[in-house]
This record gives structure tokens, C-alpha cells and sequence, in this order.
């Protein structure tokens, strides 16, 4: 069989590649635990700053396979929620990564494929790239957290036309909408999403770590329950070592090296 | 007594009507419990897939009468919050209605008339109508779910700025802050919110439902909770004739007929 | 010592100046007690119906002082907490205050500046200012609100990359982004903050108060919760003087006079 992720590595970035690109990438059991492991592969490797998830082929994921889940209706209820389980695990193993997960995005992500593209924490898309919440043409629902993660940045009033009607969304919409960091050229995709990678991966690891769960409670907490979150988080910061070489770095006027600080224990 | 709101059906589509155009439908008690009671009338019509709301004359909603609004000073606070919950039942009302409701709106919506406006699932707005939080320009405070719908998608700083002052808030402003589906010609809201509402209302209704509902959750829900929700609603879906016939017709390459579905039972 | 925040009155208008500039108004303790005490004297001074909140000299805040932040180190956890809990019970000063504060900023906000900064209730921005959650680059994390205030108009991906890159955003990103409401040329935040707030004083004052709270509240509530509040508010509203005289303005085509309610009580 066929890896379903293929990994490699790129300085201190981790490249994943969804790897079914004649199906275009079409999810999978084996795909959704293969990811997930590959995850945690990259968190607990020290030597990683940043994740980069893309597409093998043109296209970065067509989302569940129509063939498969017309066999769910079959179904006792139990199996269909252990079948869905294994796709809401990899959005969970994608939040609970300590390691900033960039999407590098070349033709399109439909429907969990877009779920999976907007649970990560940072957006590289090709300009000719489309979007769809394509469960309702099909009589479906959304999963995978979409409607949580577009929530994050639209309307309720766009929210529903967008799952209501399933309707395509151009890279230029999903951009003006406030979700795409970096709009480039079509095959630029991920290219771009390594200069972004890299920089991050130059960066304080556990710091940055702190600051994605940050991002993701931030959505969904109230503003007291987030600065008492942001509180623990910077007494922790304030004992590291990253943050004593940040700190002497720029006092000193020299580039701060987190780098160095990679494989040593964190010193609060 | 002439009726509060009008209704009539077109296709699939029910289209409610305030009907006192010669006060620019402002709000009454009689107008909170004949639409309340027309929405659960839509919900309960198995023909109906979508929900027109509109406003008789050239304007949609003028919001809360002051001559009567001045009486309730005289009132226990009991008596008034009595009054209140009239309007907040109407809100509760479009948002428990499975009928996906989207607002066609000429002229413009004020006060609590904005409130319900916002509180439709779609907005569908012409280029000349205008929009305001009105109430502390009377020394009032906002009510309806204004201040809540509003947070779904402008800034903390932009709310306070629209609620503090009163100010006119332009058609294009509202498209451009995000809550506009679609912005039109004058007079042209609600043949274009007729058009969005058909395509909708060709729809799995049930699918619509949950989506709906979903989408309501997503704003004030975290992202675990928000999943648990898409989770749940998944597994029904997976089960439901809607889905069947949607898989099956896209496997099939014809469009699917999720109409013929409607009068049947709900086979889980 | 010198006062680190300057205290004088225009009108119905307080203003507040951080007052350190040969430091950019980099924060201390003494800032942080001292404003926070300058809001409870402008809330408890009748006169006063809005606040403006500026930085002395060319830039609004640089934020953290690099220099106190390397001490923290050696310090015990718990004394690292109780000098952050300094900020965050300014920002909590900035919440609870019942006038609404505007900031006028000049130059930029940095780090826990740009905290406080969008802490405020409205903003008013100069064309050349630039703003940075700088915390990454120096191995620290982001205190004072900032993933809070930033996370209630930007999308997460947006967040992840302001928090994760502490990259300059000027304030043609941040108007974009939705947060500022007015963007004005160089040397003019000042007089054009004075403008907005003049307007907002003249305003009532007790349902100017409610509607801050509403608007705080609003992010993180979901939208039943909200509604409990807005009817509450409007309850109370419906009995005070300045519904009275801002209703009764209107029906008699004058207009309202809410300022000399200022020094009655308030009579529900």
C-alpha cells in the first residue's frame, strides 16, 4: 500500500503532502491516522520549527470520497460517528501540534478538504485555487470544523449562504474575506509557504507553541478567561531561555539565535 | 384590524410582508406575534424551503414606535421587560425557524427594525438603504440581538462606533463590513432575494435545517463544542433519504431532486 | 518624580496623556497605577462624558520596557504574575470604566501598548503609525488582551501570523482589517479623537455606559446570553431621565438636551 502522506524535510521545516493526487487527495481512514502520526512525528522532532501541509499533484484535497460515504447510510449510528471520529482526531492532532501548521494551497480544497486547510494556522494559496462547503449539494452537513473555522472570520449571513448553498469560492473571495496570508501565483503556492515556514521555524519554538494555543482559544473564549491564559503563558515565557536570548539580543543589538536553543531542556 | 404581515407563497418560497407601510412598518405587539406565529406556520408547511422577510412600501423597518415606547416610563420594569420579551420572541422565533429566512430589504432598517433584519440567516440589501443602531440618539440602549449580531462580524471598536452614536450606516458600509449576500438596484431586493431563496428552497430541507442551526451555534461556541455539533448532525444527515439521493445522483452524474423528498418521513 | 500620565479637560472631554516620550511612553508600574486611578477620577467626575487617551510626544506606546522585562527572569513565578497583573488590571481599568475611552495615536503602538491601544473603545489612527505584536521576536508571548482584542476582528490565520511574526502592520492593514474608525493624516489623531469624542459626550450619559458594557460583552457571549443583557439594559434605560428628554426631543422635533441630566440622579 501506498503511503497516503509523504514527509520530508527542508532546513527546519516539515513538508507533508497529501499523496493520492489521482483522486485528488481524497480523504481516507489511512490518510487520517497516517497525517495524524505524521504530526506528531514532526512535533516531537526538535530540530522543527514550522509544518507545511500541501497537495501532491495540482490539487490540495477533494474531501471525503462520495463512494465511501454512500456506505455509511448502511450504518449503525455508533460506526458512522467512529468513521467521522478519525477525521475530527486530525483536525484535533492539527490544533494540538505545538508546531504552526502553514497550508500551501494549489487548486482548490472542497468541502473537509477544506476543513482540514482552514483548521491549520496559516494560509498560502494559489491564485487560480477554490473553495466550496460542498455538503448541502449532496445532502449533507458540514464537518471537520468548517463552520467553526469560518466563523472565525465571516458573517453568519455569509456563513449560511456559503454552507446553504455549497456555491464555489474564488482564492480572491477567501483572501478578501481575511483568511489567506499569502495570495501568490499559480505553482507558487509552496514555495511561498516555506519562506513563511522558515521564518517562523527561525523563531522561538516554545514560544511560538505558547502563542498557537493562544490563537486557537482565542476564539470562543471571553476577553477576562483569554488574558488569564496569556498571564500563565508569559510568567512561563519570561523563565525560558528563548526569552532571555530575545531579550539580550535585541539589548545588545545583535540577531537573536533561538536556534541554538532547540535541543536544550526549557529552563523556567 | 388590518394584518400586521402579509403572506404569500411563490414556488417553494414563502414571502412574509410588514404591512404598515405608512409608518414605515414600525414595530407593534400585534406585528411580534403575526410574524412569530407566520414563521412557525412556514416551518410547519412541508412545500416551503425558504423564507422571504420583507417590508410592504419602500422600507423595511422603521423599529420600535416612541410614542409608545415613551409610555413604558410609566411601567413596573416587569411590565416593560413584558414587552421587550414580544420582540425577543420574535428573534428567537426566526432563529428556531428550520426555514432558512433571508431578509430582502429596500429603504432601510432602524433600531430594533435593524435588529431583525440581522437576525435573518441572509441579507439581500438595495443600494440606496440605509442602516442604524438609533436607540442612544433617544438615550435607549439596543435590544433585538443588535449588539450581538453585530459582533458576529465588525470589530469591538466598529460596534462601539455605531452604537454610541447613532450614525447612518450606508448600504455599501454593511457590504462592506460583510453582512450583504447580496447588494441590488433599488426596488430590485426582493426579486433577488427571491431568486437566492428558490435555489435554497430546491435544497435538502432537512440538510438546511441542521445547517442553519449549526451556523447560529458556531458564533459564541468554541471550536470543541462547535465540532461536537457538526459531529452530531453528520450522523443524522449520513442516515437521512436527502443524503441518499444527493450521493446518488452525483455517483449518477444527474442533478439531484431533493424536492420529491419533502412529504415523506424522515428515514434515519 | 514626574507624572507619568498628564491629566486635562476640553469640554465634556478628558484626555490622557502617557507622558514619558524621551521613551517612546514605554510602560512602567507607575503608568499603570497612575492611569488607571486617572480613569476612575474621569468616571467619577460628572462632567465627563468620554475620554481621549494619548501618548505625549510623536508615538502613542512602545510598550514593555526591554531593560525591566530581562529582571523578570530571577524572579519567582508568582513575582513575575504580580507585575504582569499590573497591565492587565489597566486593561481592565479601561474596560470597567463607564466613559468611553477613544485613543488618538501618533507614530505607533507596540507590544502591550498595542494592548492597551486596542483595549480602547474607539481609535483614532495617523496615516504614518505602525503597530506590532512584537512579543515573538524577543522569545516572549503576548499579554494585556492582545490575541483577545485582535482575535474580535481577524481571522485566526491572520492572528497566527501577526502573533507569530510580530511583523509591522501599518495603519492602512490595521483600518483594513476593521479595527480603526478614524484614519486621519499625521499630527491629527489628537484633534480628530476630540471631535469623536466631543460627539459622544453630548450623548447620554448612563446609556453610553450600558452600551459599552453590551459592546465588551459581545465577544465571547453567544447570542442568547447577549440578548438577557440588552434586555436587562433596556429595561432600565426605558425608566431614566435621558430616555425621557431623548424621546420626548424627538416627538417634539427639538433636539435633546442630555447634559443637564449630568448632576441629577439617575431616577429609574
Amino acid at each position: 500500500m501506498n503511503s497516503a502522506v509523504l514527509s520530508r524535510q527542508e532546513g527546519a521545516v516539515r513538508i507533508l503532502s497529501l499523496n493520492n493526487p489521482a483522486k485528488r487527495n481524497a480523504l481516507s481512514v489511512q490518510l487520517y491516522s497516517e497525517l495524524s502520526a505524521a504530526l506528531v512525528d514532526a512535533q516531537s522532532d526538535a530540530v522543527v520549527g514550522a509544518i507545511v501541509l500541501t497537495g501532491s499533484g495540482d490539487f490540495f484535497c477533494s474531501g471525503g470520497d462520495l463512494g465511501q460515504l454512500a456506505l455509511r447510510r448502511a450504518m449503525a449510528p455508533a460506526q458512522r460517528r467512529a468513521r467521522l471520529n478519525g477525521l475530527h482526531d486530525l483536525i484535533r492532532a492539527i490544533r494540538h501540534c505545538a508546531k504552526p501548521v502553514i497550508a500551501a494551497v494549489e487548486g482548490g480544497a472542497v468541502g473537509a478538504g477544506m476543513s482540514i486547510m482552514l483548521a491549520c494556522d496559516m494560509l498560502v494559496v494559489a491564485r487560480d485555487a477554490f473553495f466550496s462547503v460542498a455538503y448541502a449539494k449532496v445532502g449533507l452537513t458540514p464537518d471537520g470544523g468548517a463552520t467553526a473555522f469560518l466563523a472565525e472570520f465571516v458573517s453568519r449571513q455569509v456563513l449560511s449562504e456559503l454552507c446553504l448553498t455549497g456555491e464555489r469560492i474564488s482564492s480572491e473571495r477567501l483572501h478578501a474575506l481575511g483568511a489567506v496570508n499569502r495570495l501568490v501565483e499559480k505553482d507558487a503556492a509552496l514555495q511561498e509557504a516555506l519562506v513563511l515556514a522558515a521564518r517562523i521555524a527561525a523563531g522561538p519554538t516554545r514560544a511560538n507553541a505558547r502563542i498557537k494555543a493562544l490563537c486557537w482559544n482565542a476564539f470562543g473564549a471571553d476577553a477576562a478567561a483569554q488574558m488569564e491564559l496569556e498571564a500563565q503563558f508569559m510568567v512561563e515565557s519570561q523563565g525560558d531561555d528563548e526569552a532571555a536570548e530575545g531579550i539580550g539580543a535585541f539589548l545588545a543589538k545583535r540577531p537573536a539565535d533561538f536556534v541554538a536553543l532547540r535541543s536544550k531542556p526549557h529552563a523556567p
